[in-house]
C-alpha cells in the first residue's frame, strides 16, 4: 500500500516536472515567434524610412529659366546618414531572420546564438537611434529655424520636401521601439532556458 | 575493490562539479564587478557632459553699449535636450549602483533584478544616444553650416562656445559605449546562472 502510494507520488512529480518543462518550452517558443514578428516589423519600418527619405526631391517652380531651386535629401549630411543607417539596419534585420527562425525550431537550446543576436541588436539600435535623432534635429530646425543662430526655417518654401522628411522619421522611431523590445525579449528568453 | 573504485569515481565527479560551479560563480562575480565599474564610468561621463554643456556661455565683446551678442546652451533646444538626457542618465546610473553591488554579493541568483536592469539600461541607452546625436548634428552645423539651407556656421564668431559644446559630446558618446557593454555583460551574466 505504502509502496503504491510512493510510486503514485513519484509518477505525479515526474508528470508535473515534464509539464513545467513543456510550459517553459512553450513560453520560449512564444518569445521566439515574437522575436521573428518584431524583426519583420522593424525591417519593414526601416526600409520604408530609407526609401521615403532617399526618394525625397523637390524642385521649386521658377520664372527664370537657368536658375532652379532644388531640395534633395543629400543636401544635408544628416539625412544621408539617416538613409545609410536605416538601410544597414534593414539589411541586418533581414539577415537575422534565419537565426530567429532557428530559435523557434530549437527554442530550448541556442544560448550562444541568442547572445550574439543581443550584441548585434544593441549596436544596430545605437546606429538607428543616432540616425533618427540627428535627422529629427534637422527636421525640427527646418520647421522652426533658430533665431539665435540666424538659421532660417526652409519649410516655408520646400513644403512637400519637409513633409516627406518628417514622415520618414516615423518608421525609424518605430524601429527603435522594436529594437528595445527585441533586446528585452532576448534577455527574458536567455533567462528561461 | 569495485565499490571503492566506484566511490572514488563519485568523489571525483563531485569535486569536478563543485569546482566548475565555483568557476561559474567566479566568472559571474567578475561580470558583476565589471558591471559596477562600467556604471561608475558612465555616470561620471554623463555628469561631465551635462555640466560642460550646461555651463556653456559666451558673450562677445561689443563696442556698442546696449547690444550684446551672447550664446548659451539653451538658445538651441537640442542642447537643452542633451543636458536633460545626460542628467537623467547620470541619475539613473547612480540609483542603479546599489543593485549592481547587490549582484556582486549574490552573483548566483538575482535573475529577475538583472532583467529589470537590462530593460532600464536599454531605455536609457536610447535616451542618451538620441540626446548625443541630436547635439552632434547641431555641432556639425555650427562648425560647417549648410549652403543649401543657407545656414551659417556660427563657430566663426562663437569660438569658445563651439569648442565647449563639441567637447561635451565626448562624455556622452563614451556613455553610449558603456551602455552597450552593460547590456552585453548583463546578457552573458543571465545566461551563466
Amino acid at each position: 500500500m505504502k509502496a503504491e502510494q510512493l510510486e503514485a507520488g513519484e509518477a505525479n512529480s515526474k508528470q508535473s516536472t515534464s509539464s513545467s518543462t513543456q510550459r517553459v518550452l512553450l513560453i520560449n517558443r512564444g518569445l521566439s515567434v515574437m522575436d521573428l514578428v518584431l524583426r519583420i516589423i522593424g525591417a519593414v519600418g526601416s526600409l520604408g524610412s530609407a526609401v521615403a527619405m532617399g526618394t525625397t526631391d523637390q524642385t521649386l517652380p521658377s520664372f527664370i529659366q537657368f536658375i532652379q531651386f532644388n531640395a534633395q535629401y543629400n543636401d544635408i549630411p544628416m539625412f544621408t546618414f539617416f538613409v545609410i543607417a536605416n538601410s544597414m539596419v534593414c539589411a541586418y534585420l533581414g539577415l537575422s531572420l534565419p537565426m530567429s527562425i532557428f530559435h523557434i525550431i530549437r527554442s530550448s537550446a541556442a544560448i550562444n546564438s541568442r547572445i550574439i543576436l543581443v550584441i548585434f541588436d544593441t549596436v544596430m539600435m545605437a546606429l538607428l537611434t543616432a540616425g533618427a535623432s540627428a535627422a529629427a534635429a534637422i527636421v525640427y530646425l527646418a520647421h522652426n529655424g533658430n533665431a539665435s543662430a540666424n538659421w532660417f526655417a526652409f519649410c516655408q518654401q520646400f513644403n512637400s520636401f519637409c513633409e516627406r522628411t518628417s514622415g520618414s522619421l516615423i518608421g525609424s522611431f518605430g524601429g527603435i521601439l522594436v529594437f528595445m523590445l527585441l533586446i528585452i525579449t532576448s534577455a527574458v528568453a536567455i533567462s528561461r532556458r
